[in-house]
């Protein structure tokens, strides 16, 4: 049974105008065997840093094929839009040059050759320049799942001079590991940029401490496991540290959001007791895990 | 023609995180044929009841194949997962022991096997025990939606043994009807579980009590057929009798919102008029219609 | 290679109830072979308009085959469902005759036919009349997807009875166009109906007025050529002059909305500079260009 070819989509479109299922209509009409997957069409609107870190999360789990990330408030100025192979297994991504993509590219291994998308007889043509998903970016994704060789849509640049990503790194001074809320989920979940061998040393009590607010959080294996009104400390299923309640918003009850500072420390009144097994368990963003 | 396989899917994960890209793009390097119906994925956060009546909602409809339905408070802990064939057409559900499928599992005929998801070598191995619609029950559904037998994928349990659902029932007391909302629709109308035959021998004009705000109705056969600022009971498409306004929110005006209790009873002030044909159409949700 | 059958499908039916998955559902089952495309199906409840104007927007890059359309605050009274063949190319457009799909049909190349669909007998049997997307529009666009003739779905009716849709033209008097906004989108951008041509006499400058509130935009080829807080007029994606600001809402800035309306005139202090290239392109809503 041959692998069909699979388009993973991710945008800043949202899915009350008609810019999702443009892309897709065009798609269709130039690679009608391709499958497409929508990742995430609700990133804030032009919010380059949350479009990256979703697509972090995702990449290891996507089909081989092409992963078309639109997230663009440059759209129609001198950026760069562009194709890069990353990686073993050919996987191609399609976007704008501006970091979007770039974390995503490095986890896959790296990116072997990338074009800046300049063959135009492959774009649509249309009366504004404000539509890139649908007039340059579809169209070039559907021929790369066809099959077309990333020469063919464009000219190859040096993928050293792709503009690099951000990813926010933590920072341990004075026993205090100095962190940041990378995502808050739907569910009110916060994950860190904390890994857990960051704390690893720390009780089984954290103190979390957010501007002036200070809580004390515990660890836990299972969102089930934190009792009534207690703040766990999870690792994730990303294998990062997360701030979670049981069946209620950890980000409601403590205002955390994305890109905010927190701090991680042990209480200073003494020790807490032995860590919980489940905080050792290594980060694994590295290989790809669902093959 | 062969029949194509499907995965019809619903979750509480929402459409903002890569929740449910993550699980499509699980089941589609397992299962690349099969293709994936979103039933929804905006049932309230943990709301096990609300998934419940949606997927009564549109169980009758769906395809033959695999149904997966993931609303679960309880992910990581000691809840099962589980997979239930249900019915005469092989029809599977899988999802967590919670309740949330028992009562679409009664309308296909009720569960016939069930299985226990213990067959670890199935699932993706993964940081953190978080993300079970990834790690658990995409792949295991990927897998059944391929002909793998459901004994494959885990150890036989008794049916009888599942957790129920909870499907409120109506009480009749004294002549009045003691209802609840199921569902408030995008529309704003208030579904109620309450069969046209509970309110037959009512006339055209109904009390309605919430609480302490009372009003009356008028039986309607359709939206349309309800005047200004009249407030209606007509019998939906799923053959329940529904609060609704026409071309207005009858949830904004009422302040009715699932759960609720409402009282039906004939106004005290005389008998109304003769029932209109609409309200005596019977509820259908035994056998599947879209056959 | 054949290309394989599509449906495109918008509605209001919104994406937390489980309305949009049953019509899939129901499709699925009738013509296994046929892709579906979601437009969107965030059409503000019961609006025709937006649902038209939506439309217009993708039709030109929908793949032959069906279009479902569906924003229907008469489903079950008198108003017809009806299904229409449009241009050239046999796309067939299946919904409600309220003016929903007459501008997309118009821009197709004008109804060549039309029938009701009367046919009962390809319609689902269902408990309330309230839900003819699932029970009457899906399996007719199934069967029509599946090759089935107009005339097998309903008797055909004059494509002259049907009723219009509504495209609020603009007027110019004194050197004024008197416009109205169209459609604000995601980001904010306020898409008028105005065309490039309407404006090419007025300079650089030019004055918005909306009520009470006036000011004063400068013309821009893309988004990011408009300067912090200036306001810029950009021929957007579909040819038409948009009201944009960089990397923010217009909408929310000035207070637009869908249906508003806008003056545009040349400042009473001066000529401005001469008109940027971009405004000139001409509006090229006629030919489908996906092609």
């Amino acid at each position: 049974m041959a692998m069909p070819s699979t388009i993973s989509f991710l945008s800043d479109y949202g899915l009350v105008d008609e810019f999702v299922g443009v892309v897709k209509a065009v798609i269709r009409q130039l690679a009608p065997d391709t499958g497409v997957i929508d990742i995430s069409h609700d990133i804030h609107p032009h919010d380059v840093r949350a479009g990256s870190l979703t697509l972090v999360r995702a990449i290891q789990y996507l089909p081989d094929g092409v992963v078309l990330a639109i997230v663009d408030p440059g759209v129609g100025t001198a950026r760069r839009a562009i194709a890069v192979e990353a990686g073993d297994d050919g996987m191609i991504l399609v976007g704008p040059d501006n970091g979007l993509m770039a974390p995503a590219a490095a986890i896959l291994g790296g990116a072997r050759r990338a074009v800046s998308l300049t063959n135009t007889s492959l774009h649509l043509s249309a009366a504004g320049p404000t539509f890139a998903g649908r007039d340059i970016f579809a169209p070039v994704a559907a021929h790369l799942s066809n099959g077309m060789d990333l020469t063919e849509v464009g000219d190859l640049v040096d993928p050293a001079g792709l503009l690099p990503g951000i990813v926010p790194l933590t920072r341990v001074e004075d026993g205090v590991v100095h962190g940041e809320v990378l995502w808050v989920d739907r569910f009110g979940n916060a994950q860190l940029n904390v890994d857990p061998n960051d704390i690893v040393d720390f009780g089984a009590a954290v103190t979390l401490t957010m501007g002036s607010v200070v809580r004390t959080a515990k660890r836990a294996d299972t969102y089930g496991s934190i009792r009534g009104s207690e703040i766990g400390l999870v690792v994730d299923s990303y294998g990062l540290v997360s701030v979670c309640l049981d069946r209620q918003s950890a980000s409601r009850e403590l205002g955390l959001a994305a890109g905010m500072a927190i701090d991680l420390s042990e209480p200073t009144d003494g020790p807490g007791g032995p860590p919980s097994m489940g905080v050792v368990t290594p980060v694994q963003l590295g290989p790809r895990r669902a093959d």
